[in-house]
């Protein structure tokens, strides 16, 4: 299988399995910006990179000084990381929950593998196909009222794979239960609204509110890892004080400032999904396909009933194809009729279509 | 003091107190190669840039086989990491000593850090001035059976600030113990005969020996950050278990393969600090200093008895003309009679001789 080592984008086992290069292949199993890494990313690495023989900054103060400004808020509230996997890591370690972390599934395999490696225990709120996986109030607010309620919840918002976001009253009444709440927002900035929806301001303002966010699918630049999380000084503070010291690289920091300042770059992009999104739902839908309403960058898609094939089974028959896509039955909660895609260029998505046609008829 | 960020190498901060811009410094106090970065770094990045929208290889497989044809191992004795200084955090992680970490002072602080950062406590053997910072056997031996001894040492081999490498038949006797021992070798490259000391190959039959080095400064690319680990197959997945998923970006994955073939760099390298480490020697002898034997490319150096100067207001005086050196008074088991500077090209190391000269006559 695809996710041998955890993640669908791995060209180097995708390569291995199907035994076709690395290059040929289209990756719709990875949520990135299909329009490729910024060019002052290569502009930055052309003039920096003598300055590689210094150590990088360790307080990050450059870029952390930009997002803050960004966001509105003080440099104080924002620690980077070597991707948004070493900003889980830390708050789990920084705050060692003894009750466990809570989840909704399905959710990104990251948080519960997070829990585990520091020995915490899971508990678990599922969402439902019926409810369009709608995180339910009801039973997450049971759940943190039970016996064995979590001491921290990660929740991601859009939530991946599903693509639907956390709905904010839910999130202010489960910070109101006194557990502490981390909003994975690492698919957000596609949003063109988004400052309706982060909880960066809330998270500066309360003690038990993380966000996190990354910086690399929206530049497409996941090579890099970057990352930072948001939230009171005393949580920072704590999350810095375990953190691996220069965790985040020199090369990270300089493409990060630079990527900030793309501003065409983001215009274009938002503008390019809002159109495309919409094609592709309806192509999918034209062979049949359920697909769930996302804000962000990826689908979840139901196979059609009509249609025998597993998940696994197709991601064979497109991976044959140079097509990679990702089996969503991986996640908890879902099943062998779930498959999950990238929105990409109308070119790359019309293969995508045109594969997933042949293989869904071939059965 | 220079010092806040935990390191002396920290350009930004030296820049805020001193009022001189990072540009200007000789930057003394970080210890890496003055060649600065091989050309083959830049032609790297302009031609693989547009592949960081691939997530990296999360085993990172081309480089750990290049690593492992080097030493002669198989790659499933080697971990990569985010810089030496993640592999110092995951083994201790991985290992989690009931009984305290060992360490011979005067050392790297990270070691401390490291340990405290998980609850740990730390056993400490003293190195002496009258012993040329040689670690005991006796002493090492006797800490290693005692009732309160450690579970993991962590030696530096060459130790930092000392320069000093710990003898083999130590360790053997210190793995007969039972004790788990780990060696940090991340400034052995600079040493020709590195094959003659090196413990690698002695890691990967032991179980109970782990091997760091650090790939960025022989290469100067600490900006970079990245190091490797040697161990049995069990000690490196452990760590690997403990690690955050992606942490060693392509960038580096990407940079570390192709530095490992630059043989002329490496070959000049050598050549260079042979006879410039011995000049500076003498020339820092003549002013009255007493530098220690050091097999690499740093000195410890004792400030003339008949100056009264401290380190502190040494690096004080230093920083104000430019030229950055290491106070080691920071390091347990030195006081501010010590400083640390690396070795540098002839021009430099003859402002280094110049400046300090000044400095000591001042008082």
């Amino acid at each position: 299988m695809l996710e041998r080592y955890g993640h669908g984008g791995d060209l180097v086992t995708a390569s291995d399995l199907f035994g076709i290069t690395a290059d040929e292949f289209v990756d719709f199993s990875s949520n990135m910006n299909p329009f490729g890494p910024p060019e002052v990313v290569l502009h930055v690495l052309e003039t920096k990179w003598r300055e590689l023989d210094r150590y990088p900054d360790p307080a990050v103060r450059g870029l952390r000084s930009k997002l803050a400004q960004r966001h509105g808020i003080k440099p104080d509230h924002i620690l980077c990381g070597n991707g948004a996997a070493e900003l889980i890591d830390l708050a789990i370690r920084a705050l060692r929950p003894n009750q466990g972390v809570g989840l909704a599934v399905p959710c990104f395999g990251e948080y519960a593998d997070a829990a585990h490696k520091y020995g915490g225990s899971v508990v678990k709120v599922p969402m439902f196909e019926e409810d369009s996986f709608r995180l339910s109030a009801e039973r997450v607010l049971e759940a943190a009222s039970g016996y064995d309620r979590p001491g921290i919840w990660m929740l991601g918002s859009p939530n991946n794979p599903t693509g639907v976001t956390v709905d904010r009253d839910l999130v202010l009444q489960l910070l109101d239960t006194g557990a502490f709440v981390v909003i994975d927002e690492a698919f957000l900035d596609f949003v063109p609204n988004e400052e309706a929806i982060t909880l960066i301001q809330e998270a500066t303002r309360r003690p038990n509110l993380l966000v996190i966010r990354s910086m690399t699918k929206f530049y497409a630049i996941p090579g890099v890892r970057l990352g930072y999380a948001v939230g009171s000084e005393e949580t920072i503070a704590q999350m810095r004080g375990q953190q691996t010291p220069w965790s985040v690289s020199s090369l990270a920091q300089w493409i990060g400032e630079a990527v900030l300042d793309e501003e065409a770059y983001a215009h274009r992009t938002q503008r390019w999904l809002a159109e495309e999104r919409a094609w592709l739902t309806n192509a999918l839908g034209a062979l049949g396909c359920k697909v769930f309403d996302s804000i962000t960058n990826y689908l979840l898609i139901k196979l059609p009933d009509e249609s025998a094939i597993e998940a696994a089974q197709l991601q064979q028959l497109m991976g044959q194809r140079g097509v990679l896509i990702r089996d969503a039955s991986h996640f908890e909660g879902l099943n062998g009729r779930f498959i999950r895609v990238a929105v990409k260029l109308r070119e790359l998505n019309e293969r995508l279509i045109q594969a997933l046609s042949e293989c869904l008829q071939q059965r």
